[in-house]
């Protein structure tokens, strides 16, 4: 009770000296339906890069006709200052890859390699398996047990709508290499980061720390997972034959593409709406993150559509967040010094927003406020006032610049993420739409007052 | 009405003649809640046939060491006349399949080679792609527009309960090869006959007619079709290539395993229970048809276990299906003109049996009705009396033999129908031992009345 009363005075204390800047909220909330009813944009921008361009790994000739479709298209949208921030980057492909079990059943297995997982060769590596359950069994064994062998962790993820378990969960992909090669394993197999039983298994960054040389790195699909450890149960030694063809290229360029809304004031700082541009190899990223960069540029354009507002609305798309959000760090060496009022990404599918927290500091509550009350209609909880994310502007973000993290829903996200199975029949219309709308209205509030073009014409 | 009344009258002049050859319902209503709330036999079948052997190719030492694995599992449990009829057969097997988009959007595609394909080799072909929305469009086109491309082949298959779609809409994979090759494509690809969402291709057998040179076929998933189709809507000339590497091996050495439960009178014909042994390549087989094999083989086993019934029991767990229903011709050829009293098949997957049709004929109007009383309590809708159905023993029932057709909800079933999807986690347990309740009551009132053990131990 103390504090919704402290929230509710506080909000009557800011709201005169904010009203002025933020639009009406009948305003936001037309924008908001107009969205939610009829947007096309982030359709359009979802379909055309996943068709157009497909997959684009970082770094690659890919990613870069990515950057080309993206100036083409944010240019023809109409937006001003687009442009390419690049920076250099090491870049990992994938080769040849299968798995098969050699003893006591012979049988194949679907595999992937997890990115920067070192090359079998050709040849591959043939082992016993030595299984796990988890990071920390896998940590508590002795080198012994390990030496030689071709460890595999089976660690299960479940799914969650705020998608905490990616966190949790992820563990043996990001950890275990590591920790095996550390041990004198051969090469490491686990059960894929995901909550599906396709037989599509999850890629995923990856990297050995210091002292840990490179060992071949794979992911099997949870049905291999799961038919692996019926086959352990027999109690016979398995014997896997692994072939993990992949290489290192060196540097290669990516880049940040960017684009404006100019605001009435340029002297203001922006708003920063984004997304990233890059992706897997081998679906074609239409739930990661085509669909983000549909639904932060087309609330950006729905609001330019609308008017001029007071404030630049910045559309950044990443480039190479999946390899270890270098497109993030790129802007922020380059421009995370300079004030931003706010910062949004859009990086976690296209399913409904169900929860909008945010963290734009105690001065500003009433916007918190207002974007909370113009979300309530399209079925968005307000979350916390003193948490944002999102996974390029993390960074930015901890550093201390202002966002809102409008939070989509993921109880189906670990079904897709990172496989081939992320393709544009994933993405849902009328809750890309939703999105949308949220978006739209959380970016008219920020962006401010919105000034009507002066001389629209009718025919 | 007339047909109700008639239905009835019969029923009353033929029970007192049957009566005594038919378990009492309470006995069948027993043994069926038995089997639907314990059984257990089933899913080991499934279970230890997907993990110890997996995918069974028809005519390769997979299948072989199925078939040794089949006749070491129906001794264990404890059956007659455990033996394997072998049968010679040509066989086909996959290689190296890849697809690539090379204009005007470079990007790989998903696809996997029909059986039969002709091979690509290695270097694969390359061409402009023609693509057609059925059959009937390709057939009408003249040769001109299709010599010397790569036919694509996108009618759609909607999902039915019954299955049905399967019939209609299969041509593409059945006669569009045949009529490409005709008309001089140099290869054809076919959107998955299938009805999921996912980059698992679905294979499936198909043969060139006399005069038809082969040529590569190939299927693409639904959402590789989609996009498929996308790029072609943006109207420029598409060029793909496509490996599918194949081998044709000749003739190798295929299988029917067979097992009895001996019947009371061994004069008297048996009741066939059947399944197909063999398995799609990419898949472990477990909808298609390990778990047919499981339901076939648990309702005779628990029939075994409850005393020795009137007539012979006997399981077919049929080879080489999948390409051609071989084992069932050859099953045929060996045995269609002996007296069957009646034959039954699990082919259709593992959910739930929403329908029973029989063909007994006329004077067994008793044990169709007696049939559909039985599996009422299951859910079970009683179908036609004029109607069986089923894959390897669809020849024989042509042939005038009578039969059971217990009808699984097919509304998942071409989700997952020869893909690599087709895993043990695709069965539903509980749909499972509906599956054997079903089959359990059905065998039952077949097979007649059941002596009950004379020495049977309680400890």
């Amino acid at each position: 009770m103390v504090r919704r009363f402290a929230a509710a005075a506080l909000l009557v204390s800011a709201s005169p000296l904010l009203a002025q800047a933020m639009p009406p909220p009948d305003k936001v909330a037309q924008l908001r339906d107009a969205a939610h009813e009829g947007d096309q944009y982030a359709w359009e921008i979802t379909e055309g890069l996943t068709t157009e361009v497909g997959p684009r790994l970082a770094g690659t000739e890919a990613e870069e006709r990515a950057r080309n479709w993206a100036v083409a298209k944010l240019r023809q949208m109409g937006f001003a200052n687009v442009r390419v921030e690049s920076f250099d980057m090491p870049v990992w492909t994938r080769g040849n890859e299968s798995a098969e079990i050699l003893a006591p059943f012979p049988q194949p297995m679907v595999v992937t390699a997890l990115g920067n997982s070192a090359s079998t060769g050709p040849g591959g590596v043939t082992g016993e398996i030595v299984a796990f359950d988890s990071v920390d069994a896998l940590q508590a064994a002795p080198d012994q047990a390990v030496k030689g062998k071709i460890v595999f962790v089976d660690h299960r993820m479940p799914a969650t709508q705020d998608g905490s378990s990616y966190g949790q969960f992820g563990a043996p992909r990001r950890q275990a290499p590591t920790i095996a090669s550390l041990k004198g394993a051969i090469a490491i197999v686990i059960r894929s980061i995901g909550t599906d039983h396709h037989r599509n298994p999850h890629t995923g960054a990856m990297s050995f720390a210091d002292g840990a040389a490179p060992i071949p790195a794979g992911a099997l699909t949870l049905p291999d997972a799961e038919q692996l450890n019926r086959i352990l149960k027999r109690g016979r030694p398995v014997k896997m034959k692994l072939v993990l063809e992949s290489q290192q290229l060196g540097n290669r360029a990516s880049g940040n593409v960017i684009a404006e809304v100019p605001g009435q004031d340029p002297s203001l700082p922006p708003i920063l709406v984004s997304c990233h541009l890059d992706s897997w190899d081998q679906g074609t990223g239409a739930i990661d993150d085509a669909a983000g960069c549909g639904i932060a540029t087309a609330a950006a354009k729905r609001i330019m559509d609308a008017g001029r507002p007071l404030r630049t609305i910045r559309i950044v798309w990443f480039g190479a967040e999946e390899v270890g959000l270098l497109g993030g760090f790129a802007y922020r060496a380059k421009h995370g010094k300079e004030p931003h009022y706010a910062l949004i990404e859009s990086d976690f599918g296209a399913d409904r927003i169900w929860k909008v927290d945010s963290k734009l500091g105690e001065g500003r509550r009433a916007e918190a406020v207002a974007i909370g009350k113009a979300l309530a209609p399209l079925g968005i909880v307000t979350g916390s006032f003193e948490r944002a994310g999102g996974s390029d502007i993390g960074p930015m973000l901890a550093d201390g610049l202002p966002g809102v993290g409008l939070n989509q829903d993921g109880t189906r996200y670990f079904d897709i993420h990172h496989t081939p199975d992320d393709t544009l029949d994933k993405v849902d219309p009328a809750q890309l739409r939703q999105n949308v709308a949220a978006w739209t209205a959380v970016v008219a509030i920020l962006s401010g007052g919105i000034e009507e073009p002066k001389a629209r014409k009718t025919r």
